[in-house]
């Protein structure tokens, strides 16, 4: 198995990041054709998430309704303050798990691979194994 | 691994489908029958999801929750105007890893695997691998 | 592969429990020194995550703030009344997938692995399959 980790240094509060180009160097560096990529976010306050790539609009849409899906205005209790990052990780998830075809992640047309940052800017880390099969 | 897609023709805006029995008949076709099963949504405003399948009142409920959740009054960029779809298949995700045995998946006593349509009617595709063990 | 089942007791009606002692064991028990780690909840009203563990105030904030985001207000159609705990389940998720290396899960510094309860007390399960690589 092959495995390794990505280099990610976030520029915003709340951004999405589209990894993917750097996830398909990874398994072409690996000279993985075909097999299981695992994708993992070892941090607290960020994720990793797959929706469309095509229009940055969507991107804007998804991370203004989480802003408003994740509630500001209770009395957290975390002295840290960031929270509702916290929140946000737990909602849209730490991993991924996609399929490899012809030396690289075999998405949908529209799908791009994003690392969320909820509580930027920071240097953030992605972790992947490929699983030849 | 064995590898393969699944069809789905959705009929409504909104809908959760049982693809449980597609799946198994899968696994027997390909004569897996101790792994791991992969299950990957290549859409993106479709979902896959496990939860409650005796009760349909369940997935009416987790439906009316998730229009409740993702705001609709929000003025979103994207011109499609699908976004809630967007938010909604990045608040439940698109993929599951469930466990096989003897022939089929190991699901929990009331679990069902759904294919969740956001942005329907359409023709949908869930693509699916098996790791024999 | 290694294949098996770790046994939760739940004292509260939503609970995070960190569990992540109890996956190290298995492991240790398994002698999987490098791999792969499936988790799957087979329950419908409860579900599996990675979060912060240092500061239990985070797990309290993520409760509130899941409590403030399903609706209780909403007519619910399912009769036993604990629709809210299945939708907690379907925004969470049934399972997560961390590499082992040395060993023990490969976690961020800050990362625990927890067993959600959303619908407790209840005597609960979690499977396991370390694969190892």
């Amino acid at each position: 198995m092959h495995k390794g980790t990505i280099s990610i240094n976030t520029s915003e509060k709340v951004e999405l990041i589209d990894i993917t180009t750097q996830i398909n160097q990874a398994i072409a560096k690996a000279e993985c054709t075909t097999g299981i990529c695992f994708l993992y976010n070892p941090h607290t306050t960020s994720a990793v998430m797959i929706n469309e790539g095509a229009d940055p609009a969507v991107q804007d849409d998804i991370i203004a309704a989480l802003e408003r899906i994740v509630p500001t205005q209770i009395a957290y209790k975390h002295l840290e303050g960031n929270s509702p990052a916290h929140v946000m990780t737990s909602i849209i998830g730490n991993s991924e798990t996609v399929f490899i075809e012809k030396g690289a992640v075999e998405l949908g047309t529209w799908q791009r691979i994003f690392f969320c940052e909820f509580d930027g800017p920071r240097s953030r880390k992605l972790q992947w194994r490929f699983l030849k099969t």
